[in-house]
């Protein structure tokens, strides 16, 4: 059983090459450059993992691998521009590079070259993961237009913004996971295990992001911490503190939200303190997590076989950046 | 051998359903309307027709051609984005309609869904037909991003041209004929002359569209006649007018694109007409569509199973709107 970080390199060695072809290089440039920038290939390697619990792993898991990855950038490339973000990974986003038309089409044949890999594995399963790959790609659509639908709008219950996170977040790195299972011949009830464990591993993974965005340690988060406060972004946070809070706290914190002051940051994070939204995401992540590790035993196999996941379950809920 | 019209109303008898879930209905209505406001359905036809030139149409071939379909109005969605066009059809575009963030999601999901398509079909011809699909979709992207390109240069070779003009439009054409081909269990060099066919045809079909901007009929053409000229987008005729012209000419057509003045429509068609950029057009059409029939005469199939194809060549390129 290999670790993530040893799954990860061999994932790199086959992964960091060039996917595009020279021409045009207008549109091609654009979708190397993001790739260029890197990330932490969670998703990918969620994939070899899921096929290793059960397997060796099989040359079509680096395939699967590599439409998953490649998709997960294609979203990253229409979100920023959707989200207008200047900056991802601390670098230029391809519409601020290239602009927006480009970005858009950067994305698009992104996603078609995706598919292009995942055509490449055998047919055996390939109708399988194939179907479940476009499921998942449908519902992360459908969890970005609820996120914009969402910023829209002045209430947001926690239901509904856990719907949101669970589609633009969790369902991928379970089908991730559930891909690898599929590669790796698991059993049906092994798979919906497989797939609860990173359904649950997704919230908790968003918790901790949306956490961190307040809470953070400036010098190891990376970015700037606060960014979600000042932009009134929907978070586990906010609606928390926004549904429990008192009458004398909600006006103050609406107050902030409308006036945006210099000091809005450590204001707001004052009230989630004074509220205990900290406390309480502390424990909602360790609920998410619990559920993750509960679906994770169930799995028929020996324990062995399941440390790598569960270590790098209890790193991306732990991280500080 | 069925005929387009009759072959249309058939795919349209399958394909006017609702295609998209009904939420999150702020993502999929969008792409409904899109849908509902219709299209010729040129593409999936044509696929249905390369099936029954060798063999009675297969229920796949419907999969496949929803596919096709899907596919093209994906890139019209998206095209109309970066176009910033404010009408399609006659009718607002998504962007116009439901802001640019939704239309930019409701193309991936349809992107998406047109794959969801192509993966119901028997596995014994997926992989070919999908991976067409995708090296089809790849160079509409290219087509794309080579038609902006254009557009920001001041000069543009007319082989270029039809270089764009052939991955932009003929790509999908040719692939929509050559994967009903597949279907209908075609041989190699069938395949090729359906393909060939195809590109001519979608080069010819060009030339026609450019050809109507310009010297269209502005009560049958249902656009208005002049607008490629107003925009001062490359087409067929602008490019080989600033090809062919004489120094005296050539100053005065770039006068006018650089100026702009009211009546340049009609200033720009008179030098179009004395340098017999009309003639010109025309006898390109009918090069093309000669070396689209000669293709077609190619394939060994009775000639009757010929006709439904030959009859829409001709009324796609003499078409009046």
């Amino acid at each position: 059983m290999q670790r993530f970080e040893d799954l990860a390199k061999k994932f790199a060695a086959h992964f960091n090459n060039r996917h595009f072809p020279e021409q045009p290089s207008t549109l091609y440039d654009a979708d190397e450059y993001f790739l260029g920038i890197g990330g932490k290939r969670i998703r990918p390697v969620l994939c070899l993992m899921g096929n290793e619990m059960f397997d060796e792993i099989l040359p079509d898991a680096y395939h699967v691998a590599t439409a998953i990855e490649l998709f997960h950038n294609f979203t990253l490339i229409h979100d920023d521009i959707m989200d207008n973000a200047p900056l991802r990974r601390n670098m230029p986003t391809v519409h601020e590079k290239y602009g927006s038309s480009t970005a858009l089409l950067a994305g698009d044949v992104m996603l078609v070259v995706a598919y292009d890999h995942l055509l490449k594995i055998k047919p055996d399963y390939l109708k399988k993961i194939a179907t479940l790959f476009s499921r998942t790609a449908r519902e992360v659509c459908e969890g970005q237009q609820l996120d914009m639908d969402f910023e829209k709008r002045s209430q947001v219950g926690m239901d509904e913004y856990i719907q949101m996170i669970q589609l633009k977040t969790s369902v991928l790195v379970a089908a991730s996971l559930q891909m690898g299972g599929l590669l790796g011949g698991a059993g049906e009830r092994n798979l919906q295990h497989l797939y609860e464990f990173g359904r649950n591993l997704g919230i908790a993974f968003q918790i901790q992001d949306d956490y961190l965005d307040a809470f953070g340690d400036p010098a190891k988060f990376g970015k700037q911490v606060g960014g979600d406060i000042v932009a009134n972004k929907k978070t586990f946070l906010l609606i928390k503190a926004l549904e429990s809070a008192d009458p004398v706290r909600l006006k103050a914190l609406n107050a902030l939200l409308e006036s945006n002051p210099a000091d809005k940051v450590p204001q707001v994070l004052e009230l989630f303190r004074d509220l205990k939204v900290d406390q309480w995401a502390f424990n909602l992540k360790d609920h998410y997590l619990n559920e993750a590790y509960r679906h994770l035993e169930e799995i028929a196999v020996l324990k062995v076989r399941k440390e790598p996941l569960m270590e790098l379950a209890q790193f991306l809920v732990q991280r500080e950046y």
